[in-house]
């Protein structure tokens, strides 16, 4: 078995199979929705996402099919016409998107791949509903600070605030008093397999919705939208058939970290992301692609390669290790090594050792 | 391990854990969904599906959420402001109101749960652009005889016509020619755990999507719009990371249903239901709900009970054999019995035999 770094889909959690066996075992593929059984499993992995994220109950944590239908969820469901989005990837680029996709008029600040955003630059504009920040932009390798985060909803209280935790979550701790919505989906950080998406929303993003639609009498969306998605996250339910096994394992996996403890995990990643980076900025061939030192994400390292990286990636590859390319045009000239809970300290020490080998 | 005749999620399909053996020790839940490993799965599953299913190339196969999902995006991409519909169940009703959350002016004709349509009341008013059908309507076990889906389109050519096959394909036999667009999820008659809908489209929805979209300048959604879906498509991509997992199932599970014959699983669905119907009419303390013996679904059999039917569930229940409650207001009166290709001939006559024994 290959061990994979690669940005998501990434390396499987160590725990996965041995819950996917529990999950078989005891027939958890073919139980009702709406059945206790699985109202009871739904609430366990709210509860343990709770714990690990440290979410209030003023939050209410929902289950959809990936990141990206969050994204149109959110839209649809907080904004009249005005979204600002700060812009320095692909990503936080598609939440953008979304927003002209949908119907609504967007506003961005954008940046060059690899670029973050220094606090004095962002002028929100007046008019704007939502304000979207992409915490870590899994093209470039670029996070955004949380003291930031907060520090934009402080001086703009009356702007609601959404946050892209895709490829970070469990990393960032965000303070929910002053985020609105956070959402991330699970092939990234939590080691499993992909489709599903977990949206983070408050009351505040509910009154919207239903404001929205009652008062304003826009349409937010016939599928997952908020109100029904929340009326039955009540009864720990979802309004359609969900992907039962991602929850369950979703659950089972946020059990784990919680008892290896989110501040272990937070400081053991921070100390294997300072790892990748040291060499980076130590060895002939490779440098950081992120200049500013702050701004480099803790959870996606994203390196220069001399080298061809296809080269580099073949040959890692043949010690069963997996790294992801550059994204778009930077495919030949960067390698991307995914930082996840999934891999330990010892297996970032060898990737490093047979990068330097190279 | 019991076994489950409950309407979805279901019995798992018996080779399923074999297949998804074959996955976990591949590392197929860690490959990235822009790689060759995974366009050859993507490819390998839509193959398996069209012949399935006699899918026509003027058709795509595309993967979504679930076909809850698929409802919102057939009417964002195919109806500007009327589609039609025939209600006759939960499901019927929620694609209608889908449509309604849309922001569109759906009509519909109504019947009562347990009742079917008959060709000659089918009156489609002037201007329809989307015509719904839902072949078995897994609330009351009421099936639309695939004929006057056929007829329907040639009498109404101009008209796009859409069929819901949730709880039934791969087991009617549609005529592409007739039938713009269908889907299924794979929680039903695919034995899989629920988390994947399969959207089968022609090109005439993809061009009235366009023309929504470009000169009507109506959104059409931002996630998984169908223009996005299809150019994804043709690369044997998907437009955000899909459920690699479920895809990969789908498509061994579909090659096993292709080299039992699809005629023969459909032959012996319908002598299954034709079992557990005779029971029902022959049995003191039974009798089928639906009684228009064309209008009566092979695949979901719905079934009154004179005894209360959680006392029935129950009984079943002790003996390793889980039967679905009625729908809705028919929970306590009516049980409810999946007949997919995951439980055989020798399993629905145990099951008949025990329910005969109450």
């Amino acid at each position: 078995m290959a061990t994979f770094f690669t940005p998501g889909p990434a390396q499987l959690y160590p725990t996965f199979e041995k819950h996917l066996r529990h999950f078989l075992e005891n027939d958890l593929g073919s139980i009702s929705h709406r059945s206790q059984t699985y109202r009871d499993i739904h609430a366990f992995t709210v509860a343990q996402i709770r714990q690990l994220l440290n979410v209030p109950d003023s939050h209410a944590v929902l289950f959809l099919g990936s990141a990206s239908e969050i994204w149109e969820r959110i839209i649809l469901s907080t904004v009249r016409n005005r979204s600002f989005h700060l812009v320095n990837g692909s990503f936080s680029k598609k939440f953008f998107q979304y927003a002209a996709a949908a119907g609504k008029t967007p506003a961005k600040i954008e940046k060059p791949l690899g670029e973050g955003f220094f606090y004095k630059e962002l002028d929100v504009p007046h008019g704007t509903e939502l304000l979207c920040i992409t915490h870590n932009e899994t093209s470039s390798g670029v996070q955004f600070p949380v003291e930031d985060i907060h520090r934009l909803k402080d001086d703009h209280p009356s702007v609601m605030l959404a946050v892209d935790m895709v490829s970070s979550a469990p990393y960032p701790m965000l303070d929910y008093n002053r985020v609105d919505t956070a959402f991330f989906s699970v092939q990234k950080a939590f080691g499993l397999p992909a489709g599903l998406g977990v949206w983070i929303v408050n009351e505040k993003c509910l009154l919207k919705a239903n404001q929205l639609r009652d008062v304003d009498q826009i349409s937010i969306g016939a599928h997952h939208d908020l109100p029904t998605l929340w009326k039955n996250a009540q009864k720990n339910e979802t309004p359609a058939t969900p992907n039962v096994m991602l929850i369950y394992l979703l659950g089972k996996i946020a059990e784990d970290m919680n008892a290896y403890g989110v501040e272990r995990i937070r400081k053991e990643t921070e100390e294997k992301a300072q790892l990748l980076y040291q060499f980076a900025e130590n060895t002939k061939g490779f440098s950081p692609f992120v200049e500013e030192d702050n701004f480099r994400s803790k959870t996606v390292a994203v390196i220069n390669t001399e080298l061809p990286a296809q080269e580099i990636i073949g040959q890692l590859r043949q010690k069963g290790l997996i790294v992801g390319s550059g994204y778009g045009d930077k495919k030949s000239s960067q390698i991307r090594i995914a930082n996840f809970p999934a891999t330990n300290r010892a297996q970032i020490e060898q990737l490093i050792l047979e990068l330097a080998n190279i």
